[in-house]
């Protein structure tokens, strides 16, 4: 029997989604939930996609094999009950095996969240804090020009040497409430730092240290060294992962 | 030089507002910092008044003497940079000598926020996280019975002995965005556990357990045994502190 398993966390106290030896990871705590259930043999997950150490996640997506079959309520429950209390399943579907979280999805949704007024104890590790001034107006205009099929070369990790670094962007935009702004992207897939570069330039942009018609050029440079700096993790979450097929 | 303090905090990692013996509180941080910035003096703090342990605040205020007196932004930054990452000072003032962060407060602001939707673990220790349903319009007509001036005994901690115990609310009422459900009180002061078992009796009418007309009774009965459960502390905010006179 196959699920999909959509889940949140808080990324604070993790080292990333992905299993590493001695580390805490968000993956580890899931398959070892799995395999509880599934009549203690070893179980693994399959994610939609890793998230990077402290980022959060809404609405992440994972398939599981399991050879128990309760009912979909009680299954919630149980993976809740195995888990620790920065995760948490908000839904489990029965799939057929043609559903891949990974392979099946089409396009992902990430938010990035920045507080622009005073520090909120309470949202330390939830927020990005920043204490500039920023050109709100400008950063707004910016941000449309990732929107589109580009090769987002410059702004990935320069340690990732993957061949392939075209991606569609189709929302790309920046919303104010009270003092967080809010940078919603919605796109195909987006590669490792890709969200924080693209938030850390709009950031200098919002700073007045690159212009705005800069973006067209940086994507187009494909150098990581004409992007701006990568912004905190904290900030960070996966909200939404899109499968639009019935399976 | 006596100074206002306008301050913030994530209550989770502190034993409550007031210094106790081998505990991390508040008070004890805010008086190690005032004591560094007051040429290391032994220094201490008068708050408007304490917070339960992992209760939150927004905009709690102290006082303090100081021998020194930079200017108001390196006051503030000065705090900040010996304060730990749960407390942030949002605002220093000088005020006169007639200022008493206690007695000259004349009401105060508490919020109190319920999650009624999925668990969302970034937020798990500063919502209340309520998993059954509840009948919100009811609890919506029941707690403008708190509104007025009430002895308000039958909702205070059992072990307060003190005998004064008659308080006047001006303000008290929910509301809902998303799934989260704010309950917003102001009044001339709260006792000990005052607002947490005025929200827990309200969430046993919104189970029914409970009928809306039952508050004025409760409150006449002035009897603890009569009203709800205490509600968990992680949903409380102090908001704000009211001083209408300039000092």
């Amino acid at each position: 029997m196959r699920y999909k398993i959509t889940f949140s966390y808080d990324g604070t106290n993790f080292s990333g989604y992905q299993i590493q030896p001695n580390l805490r990871t968000v993956q580890e705590e899931l398959n070892k939930a799995a395999s509880y259930i599934n009549q203690k043999k070893p179980t693994e997950t399959t994610a939609s996609g890793r998230t990077d150490a402290k980022v959060h996640a809404y609405g992440q997506v994972a398939h599981v094999d399991l050879d128990v079959s309760p009912s979909l309520e009680k299954l919630k429950r149980a993976f809740n009950s195995n888990l620790p209390e920065d995760i948490h399943v908000s839904k489990v579907e029965k799939v057929t095996e043609e559903f891949h979280a990974r392979f099946s999805a089409t396009s992902k949704d990430y938010l990035y969240v920045m507080n622009i007024g005073e520090l909120i104890p309470t949202k330390r590790n939830i927020v990005y804090q920043y204490c500039r001034t920023l050109d709100i107006e400008k950063m707004k205009q910016a941000i449309s020009y990732f929107i589109g099929t580009h090769d987002f070369r410059a702004f990935i990790s320069s340690e990732d040497k993957r061949e392939e670094t075209t991606r569609t962007i189709y929302k790309a935009e920046i919303t104010e409430k009270n003092d967080e702004l809010y940078f919603m992207f919605s796109g195909t897939g987006f590669l490792k730092y890709q969200v924080r570069n693209m938030v850390g330039t709009l950031i200098e942009i919002g700073e007045g240290k690159k212009n705005v018609e800069d973006i067209p050029c940086i994507i187009e440079s494909k150098n990581r060294k004409k992007a701006g700096k990568t912004a905190p993790a904290c900030g960070l979450y996966l909200v939404k992962v899109d499968y639009p097929i019935k399976y």
